[in-house]
């Protein structure tokens, strides 16, 4: 392995996060909050370290799929570590592995919390932990190699570890341009969610919030009651339309700004998303009306259920309702669709709405071998026959997630919390979700778990996020070999 | 397909359960219940309807695989239907889908009851309850293959799809002569099982009861409390050691007689399958010592958490010690013991020990391959290379669990259940356990779920008892074609 160059890369991350930092520096200076020092004192440490690594000269700058895996897991766990610094420095979470809990649900859009009271935290502070999700919902690799032009060049292996789902679509030859775009239709997508918030009457503040907090998929609010305390129809549906937009396959607005469109029409993933939203909805609503809270009135039993299904569907994890309160089915079902995910190629978490297309088709296939022996079967998806070694590939992908779901649950079970709060933390926290059923449900937080249980769920966010392989493969011996 | 030799072959296997049913006759006559009555009539029909349809002359009697599957499929529901008729007739269950799910639950072993007080049922009824288990435990179908000497040549596809596991060995060239070894195999080991428990003191009822139970991983007994009734350690013991013996791949038993020490040596499923049982039994052990009931002994607990795990593993759900009390851990623990299960080719469920074995094969694989894109790798498993085809579909059989638990969880949270509940139930069954968690405990039954649960868990038992395949084949249209 290049170590040099690993690092030199990694160090150009922090250089990016260190302006990032900026932003709720600001805030907090014109809100007169005392954390300003603590974002001071974070973008120091920041850019000197990353101003130091990112000088390393290495003998040689071409990048392998190990080496590019190996870039991604380093500049994690980095930026993770440097973004705790602020929640520290402030004296707002005393201990450091609960900051770095935080931080790394924010990045990795998770959204769980380890905080009681999020509501007592300083504006830089709540805006930071907001502005984590943005970062880390598209990616903090794909924003440095789309701001830093000698990152450009480089490797389409950095952009393939921290992208979701399991291939990546390069939308035009150069890899920075493709970065570069993602990130144009990401900025464009999140003004307008911001603007269309703020007409709705929310304020500046709460709309930059949730505006990162949906644009991310990832469910950090500034209000203990999350988004029901806006209490605000328009808001509330916009932001479930808007949840459901950001787990579409980014290449998909793509295509649509260049009226290309043979390609949507051949996607089938995004129309099984919509289809799923749609259905659950439906049926979530039926579930949910007999409840007095919707005075048996259907669009508003439907309008609770679209925005949770929007919600839990794209793992962001806003919540309008305590869904820990709803009839069974209703639970279930949202435990399924935390499970599906959105689509690859967007911010969203979970299996990924492609990964379950193509499990039920090698199922479908495996049946049509038991019937006809001597037929010979090839895979197709959206008109293209698909390759054997993709399909065996996703299905080790979702052996490895139960295989970590349930080792983690293992471990977890040890603060001998119920079956239901136990199992749907670790789904919850592996799958980028947030919020589970029981005790960690839309009204608890992680404040309840063991260090052992938060450093477990920590790896587990971290785990789901960069789906698996390049945070396991920093584990296996033969890859640090030369 | 040839319906006419798929309705043929079928129709034998009923008047093997034909046969069957006058053991419980015999025992309900010398014990004055009023059940014989109900048995002389099932017998009647059994073998009115097995002999009728065994007379068809097909006109190709070859059998291919997919015909295979048809056969084991239909005469499962068969055997099932026929089986339920005594509970039926007696009237001691007056609901027939009670009656099908209570036998469903006998033949696949899985042990659940719809009885809220087993021990109100006469002793003729109870003997078939558990007689159901130790026929369905090797397999009707392979019984047949035995004891029919016309079915004998038959073919292997009848043996394959019922064993369990993703591959059965033939132990000799002729199927039928490997059906009688297997039956010779199992009825020397419950022999020695029930010789045994008489000489723990246990009566001639009890022991026989609790043999077909063990032998066939089943789980049901004739005391509420399960095996805590007999009150005896020595026999807890004896049925530890058995239940675990009986999950072990019967080929191995059969090595073992023809001292083939090679194969035994070569064979890692059985080895690895003793270290998952002796590892779980020390830390559920020591997680449940501090429990005021073991008075801090360790051989105590030692006891209970081997009974327990040899039980669980094995899918037979029988139980000394209420579990569903036990700290979360152990809890947490049991339930992933039941899903790895025994080993293939034995009487035990769960996706079996050899599947958990070629899955983590394909991660290391699939881990290996991002470190070196370039390599070839090749799945080995006892020193020999794995076709694809097969992991591809051990691959597959395992979305396909996952997918039909989540579905059929979906269906049943319709009872508003807890998440435990639900969840638990639908594994329980699936899996082909017993009892789950909550209030499917070992002190709870499945009388309290609506209909339509009932039926999604007798679907999930058949389901499960047949890995999947056979059943679903049954619903594609073009298995029917010509």
């Amino acid at each position: 392995m290049n170590k040099r160059l690993i690092v030199k890369l990694a160090g150009s991350v922090l250089l990016v996060e260190g302006a990032l930092l900026f932003l709720p520096l600001i805030v907090s200076l014109i809100s007169g909050g005392h954390d300003w020092r603590a974002f001071a004192l974070s973008i120091v440490i920041a850019v000197a370290v990353g101003a130091v690594l990112s000088q390393l000269h290495p003998k040689d700058d071409t990048l392998s799929a190990r080496e590019g895996f190996a870039v991604v897991s380093l500049s994690w766990l980095l930026v993770s570590f440097f973004g705790s610094l602020p929640f520290f420095f402030s004296g707002a979470v005393p201990s450091l592995l609960d900051c770095f809990f935080e931080t790394v649900s924010g990045f990795t859009t998770t959204g769980a919390t380890i905080l009681t009271n999020v509501e007592a935290l300083p504006r830089g502070l709540l805006l930071w932990r907001s502005l984590t999700h943005w970062a880390g919902g598209m990616g903090v690799l794909v924003l440095s190699l789309a701001v830093i032009p000698k990152m450009g060049g480089r490797s389409i292996y950095l952009m393939r570890a921290e992208s979701s789902g399991p291939s990546t679509e390069k939308l035009v030859p150069r890899v920075g341009k493709t970065a570069k775009i993602l990130y144009e239709l990401y900025i464009g997508m999140s003004l307008i969610l911001l603007v269309t918030l703020l007409l709705c009457g929310v304020n500046w503040y709460d709309s930059l919030i949730h505006t990162f907090g949906a644009a991310g998929t990832g469910g950090f609010s500034n209000y203990n009651a999350s988004v029901a305390q806006l209490n605000n129809p328009a808001a509330e549906i916009v932001l479930g339309v808007f949840m459901v937009l950001f787990g579409v396959n980014f290449a998909i607005y793509y295509h649509v700004l260049h009226r290309n469109w043979n390609a949507l029409r051949q996607g089938s993933e995004w129309k099984l998303y919509l289809v799923i939203v749609a259905v659950s909805t439906l049926l979530i609503a039926a579930n949910i009306l007999p409840d007095p809270k919707f005075h048996g009135r259907f669009s508003q039993a439907l309008r609770a259920s679209f925005f949770q299904v929007s919600s839990i569907i794209t793992t962001t994890g806003y919540a309008t309702e305590d869904f820990n309160l709803w009839p069974q089915f209703s639970r279930t079902l949202l435990v399924a669709l935390m499970l599906i995910g959105g689509c690859a190629g967007s911010t969203a978490g979970g299996l990924k709405v492609i990964r379950i297309q193509l499990l039920f088709k090698s199922v479908v296939r495996d049946i049509r071998k038991t019937v006809h022996p001597r037929s010979i079967n090839v895979i197709k998806l959206d008109g293209r026959a698909l390759d054997e070694r993709l399909i065996s590939g996703v299905q080790g992908y979702f052996f490895a997630a139960i295989l970590i779901v349930v080792l983690s649950a293992l471990l977890v079970s040890l603060d001998n919390f119920s079956f239901e709060t136990t199992v749907t933390a670790v789904v919850a926290t592996f799958f980028n979700i947030g919020p589970g059923l029981g005790l960690v449900g839309p009204a608890g937080n992680f404040a309840i778990f063991s260090p052992l249980s938060k450093v477990v769920l920590t790896l587990c966010m971290l785990l789901g996020r960069l789906e698996i392989f390049p945070i396991l493969m920093l584990a296996a011996p033969s890859a640090w070999e030369r």
